[in-house]
């Protein structure tokens, strides 16, 4: 940990900063400048409390020198690393396509779209079982039945499946239907008690990123769930909503950079919610794959103009074949395939 | 509904959105200008679908008139509403603080806390019983035993207590230990299955606003609530974080008199969350009374120094002492008491 | 113009809001929904001042229907626009690459990196000519030299160059040098002068988006020049800064393709602002251009390491050569030449 | 400057910091911990560029421990400072109101003003000269007479006056009409040319924050006019804008305490433009003075049902009375004056 004393700072602050780090077990190393002192603590910074040294006086500001994720960083394990979803690998060579409905209406609807993916090589089905709706007033969906329903068509069509943890309550439903990607939405990224719980289980994790969180919360969310022992974490950047915009999302296309400097996992791309309109979504998808994205998730419907949910940012099948089309035309240009 | 045409739409173009307003037995009313046609769609809102029309060829963008959230509504209500927390009434002329802590340690500390408290006249008290800490290595809270601390020293001081519903698994918990006032936290300000459980309660909820979220959004999961029947809600602002900032919260002064126009229903402001260090809790206290908070949650701490978490951020009694002086010096300006 | 009244408006004061109305010479049409009623105010707009309305009682918020920028609108030009920069087209298939230099240092750097440009094929060279430092105690550069040295370059490798009009004192010296392109930094996005300064003269001009604009805002600022009658306009977006980030960047990849739905002009992005880190710029050059943008704006250096300026966004020629081939290889997916 | 190297930093790296450290004139001071190596450079830190540091291998992060701003900062002048406009104290216990009108009409609207705030005890008065429009083709103020107008208005009823230097070719007439104050704008805040020539003036100065701008960066502003010889500056905080918020301004009222913290110079805020909407002003008004502001900017009109811009912001003559006698109550429990 760096102390840096203010400008004016005393002999007898600087005594009291010494003082405190070797209470910790840690040892002190100061370097006197021409205006300012400062203080390294040497030894194990999770032993101080950074707080408490901004209460101590005559202290500027303090900062830690070590990250606190150390499972998930990319430090410690500098090779990307690959998740397997029953069977198919995210995170290697090949960008994978997460094509599904926001909107699980009927066994024809669920089954036409498992069609068209399958007839696109997509490998993956999702459904938001969820169903959240604008407000209470409007018709809700049934997590339970949406859930079965979803799974009985990805395995009509055997296509693995993701669905989302949407209280932690449904964690056994998720387990006893053996879905094979857990989502966590962003108002769950930092639910301690439900991440512990993901740390416990044998199956793969796609944590959205929270609302407003920064990376590192993000990626110690993430080291929740692997200090559990469940290293099959994927991260999903879905877009942000800045403060007090009441308008679209805005997509902050340099994290998956950021995060895959940070991180050994997989990155996704939600490109349908980062988009908010059908319109844009292949121009963010190609974006997402542009800048290093190792999967693109996508809002598909059969006939989006009677979609019950989301029809304004589902594509139909057409447009997901030509957006098929040009990221597989771009993924040699960048080494991937697709 | 009120749909913009685009400055080029065809005569078929309007009649599909005619027949669509039509087919949800809606009457549509027609407006054509100089440049433009505008629809408007008579009926009720709530049977059309927004994206929908947003999806029909030549429409430029679709705009709702009505809201959607209708208990909490200052419209349906006009009067501000009083919620009474085990009897002390919130949202009245007489503001409230609600001090606390977010670090709960032993019997001694809360009780040499709850003593200070009572001796400055302040009604409440809170204990963060998730001691939420930085990340997995370091040690974490027990929820159950925290609640039980707390409820003792709450009840030994006659002082009624608020406790985060952390997770919807721990609601039976907090019900058995009789909490005064359950804390929704942003993370679950959009879990509606949480929202609806807590509909079927008759306890006050205090709901926070979820980081990136819209006061339409935030009105909306307060309306999820109250759809149920409870109808003692409290919304608590508490500073958010700006896209992309790794610094300081942002505490957006506005949304209190916003929120107060929108909803008959009391706002209280989390000054210490909003300001994350202590010597800015006083001014940002203060800023929060004078633009018409309700009440002003606070975290204090015997000792700051000695605090096992969030020693940065908590005042210490004597602060709190000074704090409450300028506020009870600054209500009667407002025409308020404290 | 559409004004919703409020829930429970008088008739008084829809008839108010239809005096003000007609005052304008304007002619209101009625729809008297279930809870509200909304009035169009069928006409010129430009006759109506918004901010009025909302002050009427019982008015509950308006909105304009038709935009305020028209030269610049692709709904009067649906076709996009080639703005040619002394003879090379911008904004047609071919995407153009602007390299060029942050920090001009003498004439062998210049030269230098003159040579590699051309060596590379870019047809552009550009220099920050105000060379602005962190503050005033450092080494300033002279705005009328640097200009002069970077004529003298562009001049001798005959390449078109490009400079920042960094106060409008300063655009005769531009004209007298013959610049080919003038740039707009972010801070003079909104001076009204030197918009229309702009829009007298015939050179092409780049104009960055304001640090906080909106994209009506940005496409207002270019109405400006382009009432003026110089229609030569290229937007460049940059990244922004989110509130009270003290950290990195934020690059809206999506207003790429919002500003190309908005105009027929061409887009430019300006990586090197954006990442400000020169190991992250080639993962945004990619997604700029896989979301649509007409050229990229790259930041280089012979040798980064001695640069005086941004050495830490400057790519050097090898790491240029690399990021050319790269996007070489995506144009042809995207139907784009490179 | 403070350099952290990476996790796997080689002893080669660490010496070509050091080598780098030395060339510059400066000593290095090395700390090896347990996990890092962790360098500071002892010296000038001005004589360092951070980014080439960025640029070495090995190196993770680089932070300068001393600020670059000298005389405005707290740290070299701990009392606060008062400004004097023509007599009128600013930045001492006084708080001062600067009411004026941002739509300049005629002579007849801006007496009545003048009359109005003299009558109310305000004891400055501004003007809008630059009546900023939404366009070009709405009706477009004139520079020169409105400030001819305004000051004219000042001289008639004896009062200091405030005026925009919107460009800064403006600056002549601002200094032969003897305005009082000068503002600065939000999007010259970065403009290098205009502060130095503030700097050669003798007149205070009204800074506006940067639409974007970090707290560091304003006071850097600041710092170019004092460095020039011009100390008489004030900061304006007046409202900033989400990335992507196409809606209201947020207020970030914590940044008066932030800003006080670092410069002795005096605050203001424009509680006008942070609103946006005349019944949201006396709210934010009220935050700003119980947070810690000097000074408070009011947007005021006669009849701002008839104003010919931002009629929604404006208060009228009896709202400022109002708002003056709540301040007025709240002053001496802050220990102020009004």
């Amino acid at each position: 940990m760096i102390i840096v004393m203010k400008f004016n700072a005393s002999e007898a602050e600087v005594a009291a900063v010494i003082a405190y780090i070797r209470s910790a077990g840690l040892t002190e190393h100061v370097s006197r400048g021409a205006e300012l002192v400062i203080i390294g603590a040497i030894g194990d910074e999770d032993a101080l409390n950074p707080a408490r040294f901004e209460m101590l006086p005559g202290v500027d500001r303090v900062s830690r020198v070590t990250k606190q994720y150390r499972i998930v960083a990319r430090d410690t394990h500098p090779a990307g690393s690959v998740v397997k979803i029953r069977g198919i690998p995210l995170g290697g060579q090949q960008i994978q396509v997460f094509a599904g409905s926001s909107s699980i209406e009927n066994a024809a609807q669920m089954a036409a779209l498992a069609q068209g993916i399958v007839d696109l090589g997509c490998p993956f089905l999702w459904g938001d079982i969820a169903q959240t709706l604008d407000g209470p007033y409007q018709l809700q969906g049934n997590e339970h039945d949406n859930l079965s329903l979803l799974q009985s068509v990805a395995s009509q069509f055997k296509l693995p499946f993701a669905a989302e943890l949407v209280d932690l309550q449904m964690l056994d439903d998720l387990m006893a239907h053996d879905v094979d990607l857990i989502q966590v939405g962003a108002g769950q990224m930092q639910n301690r008690i439900l991440l512990k719980e993901l740390g416990r289980i044998n199956k793969p994790i796609l944590l959205r990123r929270g609302h407003a969180a920064t990376l590192a919360e993000w990626l110690m969310a993430a080291e929740y769930i692997a200090a559990g022992g469940n290293h099959h974490i994927v991260f999903c950047e879905h877009g942000a909503r800045a403060l007090g915009s009441e308008g679209r999302n805005v997509f902050d296309v340099a994290s998956i950079a950021w995060l895959k400097q940070e991180t050994h996992l997989p990155v996704v791309v939600d490109a349908s919610s980062a988009a908010g309109k059908s319109w844009l979504v292949p121009s963010l998808a190609q974006a997402a794959v542009a800048a290093g994205a190792d999967g693109i998730w996508l809002d598909v419907h059969p006939n989006p103009n009677a979609a019950w949910r989301n029809a304004d940012q589902s594509l139909d099948l057409c447009q997901l074949t030509t957006l098929l089309s040009t990221l597989r035309a771009m993924a040699p240009a960048l080494n991937r395939t697709i």
